[in-house]
């Protein structure tokens, strides 16, 4: 498949943030031309007039776990507890493979109408999230969150390691990554576990970290030390990694992950909602981290909108700090695609370049919202919506175009089969 | 015009938050039947199958400076003197009143795309503002904002006086309110003079109060109170009246505007983008005051759209207060249609009922970021967004459906005129 968009403006997000008016061209799934217009002997499947309109890199959501779409609006306003343990866990323990199965595709349904091109998601039942991502045509490192609460350590490092060796290197939109959910969900046993798959595989591991100000409290009553040190003192950031979250860092643990180069991935709406606070991101960049941003669950968000994320961080830390100046449109941006790419190791597909994967989205700039044109990358952080994003593409293939699906899957079955299993669990 | 909307999903917003599957039928500017499916003499000129979407009361906006759209993305990411010494006021300097006509028109293109049906405005060019949401189907009270700053005081008075009389009661859609731009930018005699007229026309009085930490402390220098009290001390609010932002209330202060029936409106966004904090909204709710939303302008927000709004003032409240169960979805939504309709003084259109305006909006349930269907009220909070809506009546007009305008002015004449002035007025 070979595609020509024409009369675009291009934001390529490289090094120098070129943007210019002119094309792109796509062969299969590589970008093979990208500057101003020229003639050329390819023919093309097809030609696309972007009529002035904004191409650039597909969002990158760092962290989510897809198959909680399934409890969207389910559990909200409560507070923590109820939430989690009445509402959440219980409806969990019934999902079978294909409930997560249908959960990830209605994930990646809300992914594509919304401009985001890869997702780094933690869940449970992997084959089943896999094989959803890989239907659905999604770009995605399924992170393992392995937990031995109530389970044989050995069984689940062996499972993780078996998993990782299964599903890496098959699908070259898929990559399964090492995981430990939390450092109050696992034995010491399991994080030296960790390390050592991490060791033995060159392979980075990612944790929810300092979500919450009680998870801090209790790491430091139990280990005496906060769960950054707790977790780099088992070798478990050895190799890199991103750390979830990290509400609740101050600069020793910044400057820990920095050095052990951790990716830190903030989910300002779901810290929010769950009422865990406001990372302190303008400290975290200062340390020189890599930050990228997730949408963390639809139980806890509820949308998974990078354009809502994009616009709270930057927000945020400017109501946090006081400075209105802070976290402007262009860290943003970078922190949503370069940034991310590099925490999930997708460095393919970070910009728009000759040889970059094509992972591309078109956003109209001739809607209300984005008018008059005076700063476009200002509009896209603080103006624009997944109303704008009118085509996504991931390795070449059109997904969403002009508000249709073309993943291969009906998304009228996957909404009947989504309503379908929520009523069967609640009720069960 | 007769319309008939069936196989809805109907929220009516009415006092026992009733909600059921049916019709709504609309003759002229109001509704005369909502209900379940019946059998009828009426001729519809248009029969609107939802099916099964929902319809619902339009949003209204308390708050916003509609020609502000023209400074969209034109100074953001600044500090707060710069933002508006260098770049806003200049500007504005410069606008006659064709441009704040167009820039008008292209704010109504965004409140319609997001399923905004009253707004109530604030800025100079009176006639213009008006005349623009007159052309646009908007209804629209327009607030005058009266600063006697470098002007005289009794000209600026009567200016108030002689407008207020001209707009009223002349276009069912549209009112012309007293307002008072803020305590910092007027004379006491101002203040005076405002509660003359308020108590000359039983009319109510609006004002920016309590917007920044600076305002309240200079007040507080001044005068010796903060500056609900120094305002209410004039008797500017002796019949009422809307107090925007609040984001620096007290306790006192908030009995205060209570006592006085003052509506408070609140801005979270602008809030946050200019750094000015989180208002207490929560306390203000459990002293009873009646709570309403607004977006501000374009020039801090940067969108005008009711749907992050809404998610913003939940969100905010739950990490300010540390309770996720903190300002849950109903609450939110009576906000931002019910108390809105009631600080505008448009209690005709804040609900749907037999007799009242109709101001609806039809909302897409039919899209990723509304699936599975657990529980619309948290969905249309949470996770709901502008893309979601795709028909907006005002007065029994649609002036948007299905991503085309219908107002009467092609939005890209209105697109291509406000980049036309903002280029002129940026290099004059």
């Amino acid at each position: 498949m070979t595609v020509r968009f024409f009369n675009a403006y291009v934001l390529t997000f490289d090094d120098n943030n070129t943007a210019f008016n002119g094309e792109v061209w796509v062969e299969n799934d590589k970008i093979v031309y990208a500057g101003l217009p020229k003639k050329t002997n390819l023919s093309f499947d097809r030609e696309i007039d972007l009529n002035g309109n904004i191409l650039m890199p597909g969002f990158k959501n760092c962290h989510t776990h897809s198959p909680m779409t399934l409890f969207r609006s389910y559990a909200d306003d409560l507070p923590l507890d109820k939430w989690l343990f009445e509402k959440i866990f219980p409806l969990e323990d019934k999902l079978c493979g294909e409930d997560v199965y249908w959960g990830t595709l209605l994930a990646v349904l809300e992914y594509l109408s919304g401009g985001t091109t890869a997702v780094a998601d933690m869940y449970f039942l992997d084959d089943w999230v896999i094989k959803a991502m890989a239907d659905g045509g999604m770009r995605c490192v399924f992170v393992k969150g392995m937990s031995d609460l109530g389970k044989n350590t050995q069984k689940v490092l062996d499972e993780c390691e078996s998993m990782f060796n299964k599903h890496n290197g098959k699908n070259p939109l898929i990559k399964y990554a090492l995981g430990v959910h939390a450092e109050y969900t696992v034995s010491r046993d399991l994080l030296d576990g960790a390390a050592a798959l991490s060791k033995k595989y060159c392979a980075p591991v990612s944790i929810h970290l300092s979500e919450s100000k009680k998870e801090v409290a209790d790491c430091k009553e139990k280990y005496g030390r906060t769960p950054p040190f707790e977790i780099a003192s088992h070798g478990v950031f050895d190799n890199g990694g991103m750390a979830y979250h990290c509400v609740h860092i101050d600069e020793k643990d910044a400057e820990l992950l920095k050095s052990k180069n951790v990716s830190v991935v903030i989910n300002p709406a779901s810290n929010l909602k769950l009422a865990n606070g406001i990372a302190p991101l303008q400290m975290m960049i200062d340390k020189g981290i890599n930050v990228a941003i997730g949408t963390d669950g639809a139980a806890s968000n509820n949308a998974l909108d990078m354009f809502r994320e994009m616009y709270l961080a930057s927000v945020l830390q400017k109501a946090a700090t006081g400075k209105p100046e802070a976290l402007p449109a262009e860290t943003i941006l970078k922190m949503a695609v370069k940034n991310g790419a590099y925490a999930m190791g997708f460095d393919d597909c970070d910009c728009i370049a000759e040889g970059k994967h094509a992972d591309l989205i078109a956003v109209d700039i001739k809607k209300p919202n984005m008018q008059p044109i005076a700063n476009l990358q200002k509009s896209l952080v603080f103006s624009a919506g997944k109303s704008n994003v009118f085509l996504t593409m991931i390795g070449g293939k059109i997904l969403y175009e002009n508000g249709k699906f073309f993943m291969g899957i009906d998304e009228n079955t996957v909404y009947a089969k989504c309503n379908e299993i929520v009523r069967r669990i609640v009720n069960e």
